[in-house]
């Protein structure tokens, strides 16, 4: 029995496309009763698990990769029917560059080959907070050049972020919050007396609220960075049987892979997680067999790397694993790896007590500079304590710091960049001065000669001498990367001597140009 | 035949007995005739070599090590005669300590016990300059708390030292310097045309010019490390016969060896040096037999570090090998070496183009603290840009920057730790909020549990949780590294939070006091 009339006739390529159905709600549907979408387009042929979204509705949502006319039928014992339809795929419009994907190794770019110069910031619990600061929040990230967004799905319990979510993803009562305090918290970490779950009845409300993020976030060009595991929890979600936490990645996968914009982080400081210590791998492949997309996968470490040679694994999701040289052995990383290597976490700007919550925005803007002439990526946050509690690494709320600016600078700066990407050059060995200069060339070796960014970090020369070759014409920049200045020093050819502020956190950019 | 009618009647311990006496001119004394002491005080018996110093003059300089009683006979063929004497050796008055000798394995102490703090700093071509520098350069070192010059005995030839020297140590001629400029000075550096040498043949007015420079340090308190061997030289001095390093060393040991503030180090930047590159241990062998004290020595690197666990070296002499992480790996130097870590070069403060000579202040002095809490030690020197060209790193004159005086109040702070030296601790694991302390505690296990510094570096915590244990009493400081304030944060028991500047390069020190 055929029935298109209740479906879109149409959607935009790489955006949702989504059939709502009516279905059994006797029993449990989320794990009594299944849901499949196939789908045929051109070039393009899956096979979509649907969810359960609650009150007799099941939902399949399909991402079409390619334009032109997709067909598809939904079948499954939610339903006695099979339906089946079809949609025009219409060209992506402005700003809808697809998903993106590694490139050129180490780097990443869009389906529609434009790059992506990840530059990210974390709000671990944004979503759950209450409405008027997830406003702020969007209204912040609208302002800001962060094209990332990394966040935890479950909620955060933590320093700093005890108060109850805004929504639980299961049917069930949490522990009575009122007994913490910032003295015991720790105490309450993982799954207390208190906790009354159903891990088979997932609260589509909850999910729905996600629904939204990301379908806001995708509306901004921002990626949607989803951890699923994390160790901040004192509602036993992150102590679950492995049955539900496989129902979990497959309920999560059926809902947001279809939105172009998703990364997978696995987990959160996966070493925080003793149970799931054997599992991880087991886990991996449910996400990977559940997103049809093949969208970016990682896992995050809390003090040691996970194996990121892993197949499953797409990029490196770092934290720095030490405290003082952190984002400087991004090219060692790809080396080990042959992986992009983007730091999530190497501290944040602000005025915690905690050593990683305290860093000057200088600092945290260096380590991001230092990863990006590595051919790496490093991402923000911020965590300075307020009246009002709010901290945009929990909570999200309004930027309060210096740093975030200065990570749009270098995001301008990237896109700049001929080809796709920068990675650590290396200088004529016979040129004295230059030994001690860290120089990013364009990944590409196509492009090589046509492109130099000699960067000083914490040193603050008042000048410097570049010599390249003796023939090509260049023009230099001298680049101010804290005072996010770009002062043009004029062209030279052979060997030349420039100035500097003589300040730190400069550098020279040079260009290879035409004669005339 | 007994002549002691013409030799000193007393010595201070530790201080030089010399003894003059004339000798054969005839031939080439340097190296056809030879002088040789033999002292016996109580308990202290030793064969000193002596040397000729010019105009039929020979001396003997010997140290006596204990008080009371030596007697002495001077041999060789230099003389037809044989010489005896003797002298009463007399309390060392104050001030003098004796020779810095490696403490508690990791540390440093004088003979007396007295704990050695090495806070150093480096003026590699000070004793060269003309005498109103070297009069600027002694002023400083006296009113700076430094306890160490690294200089080398050879002139330098350098960037910003391209002067000649105000005397050389070989009869002979040197290359043209005129001819030299900023930019061509490269080209001339090993053993270019124009230089005549005859190494066979010491100019003694060259090394008088250093006996009354290591003399005037010795009577400042401050030790005199000298470099043997360097790189940055176009008088071939650094490419000498292996016949000349080895005339070289013996003359300098018998010259200096008796003065008590004596420091070796066997090169700078050895791997520079690759005409040596096979013969370290040869010529480290025979510094070790000329040398009846058995000073401290050591080997100073470029980029990679000598085998420290060679058995004739005291201590490392380290340069940063990384650029980022430098004195952050003293604990791991001390573990693979089992020796005192000293950074005689991480950078230096100044406005250098060179990388290595533009660090702030606030980053050369939190390098020596970083150093420090792991129980190493740190060098200071500066590297700015004038007028004159007057380069305290080169040249010494006047300081110019804003770390001498906080290497001052670091060895103030060090002079206060109970014991002989720090070393990193360990705090209890079961402290959720310390774990990203670094503290430092006394060397001494004896000490355990009396002495705690938590330092924070570049982080800038507003205030810290400390818990030690729950019956000790405690007293509390912050100590501002940077600004050099030492604030009472008063008394403690069991866990507390104590506040901090909420700036960068700050620490808490926690002393256990006595009850009442």
């Amino acid at each position: 029995m055929i029935d298109t009339a209740r479906f879109p006739a149409s959607c935009e390529r790489w955006d949702v496309y989504e059939i709502s159905l009516p279905g059994r709600a006797d029993g449990n549907p989320f794990t009594d009763w299944t849901i499949w979408g196939e789908f045929r387009g051109p070039g393009d042929v899956k096979r979509v698990s649907g969810f359960y979204d609650g009150n007799g509705v099941y939902r399949v949502r399909f991402m079409p990769c390619a334009e032109g006319r997709y067909t598809f039928t939904v079948s499954g014992t939610f339903s006695d029917r099979v339906w089946e339809g079809s949609f025009e795929t219409l060209p992506a419009s402005a700003g809808n560059h697809g998903v993106v994907r590694v490139r050129n190794r180490y780097h990443l770019a869009y389906d529609d080959g434009t790059p992506h110069y990840s530059v990210g910031t974390t709000c671990y619990a944004f979503a759950l907070q209450a409405p008027e600061i997830v406003e702020q929040t969007f209204d912040e990230l609208g302002r800001s050049g962060f094209n990332k967004l990394r966040f935890c799905l479950m909620p955060k319990h933590y320093d700093f972020s005890l108060r109850d979510p805004v929504a639980f993803p299961y049917e069930g009562t949490p522990m009575d919050a009122s007994v913490l305090t910032r003295e015991n918290f720790a105490e309450y970490t993982g799954n207390p007396p208190g906790n009354d779950w159903d891990f088979t009845r997932f609260n589509p409300e909850f999910f729905r609220l996600y629904d939204r993020m990301i379908g806001r976030l995708l509306e901004m060009g921002i990626e949607a960075d989803i951890i699923l595991f994390h160790a901040y929890d004192r509602w036993g979600f992150s102590q679950m049987p492995m049955d539900a936490n496989e129902r979990y990645i497959r309920y999560v996968a059926a809902r947001y892979s279809a939105y172009r914009n998703v990364w997978w982080g696995l987990a959160n400081e996966y070493e925080l997680l003793p149970g799931l210590s054997g599992h991880w791998e087991e886990l991996a492949q449910i996400l990977v067999d559940s997103d049809p997309w093949g969208h970016l996968r990682s896992i995050h470490n809390c003090e040691t790397f996970y194996d990121y040679s892993r197949p499953w694994i797409t990029h490196c999701s770092c934290q720095r694993c030490d405290h003082h040289k952190t984002t400087e052995d991004t090219d060692e990383l790809r080396r080990r790896y042959g992986k992009p290597v983007i730091w999530d976490e190497v501290g944040y700007e602000g005025d915690f007590p905690h050593c990683w919550g305290n860093f000057t925005p200088e600092e945290l803007v260096r380590r991001a500079w230092e990863a990006a002439i590595r051919g790496g990526y490093c991402g923000h946050s911020e965590t300075f304590l307020s009246d009002d509690g709010i901290v945009w690494w929990a909570h999200g709320g309004r930027l309060k710091g210096e740093s975030a600016e200065r990570f749009d600078f270098l995001r301008k700066f990237l896109e700049d960049v001929p080809g796709c990407g920068l990675k650590l050059g290396k200088l004529r060995d016979d040129v004295h001065f230059q030994w001690d200069d860290y120089v990013a060339i364009p990944e590409d070796p196509a492009l090589e000669g046509t492109y130099y960014f000699f960067y000083y970090s914490i040193w603050r020369p008042p000048f410097r001498q570049i010599y390249i070759d003796d023939t090509t014409l260049f023009e230099a920049e001298a680049i101010d990367t804290w005072n996010m200045t770009v002062t043009p020093l004029g062209r030279f050819r052979g060997r030349t001597e420039l100035p500097l502020p003589g300040t730190q956190y400069c550098g020279i950019r040079v260009r290879a140009v035409e004669e005339g």
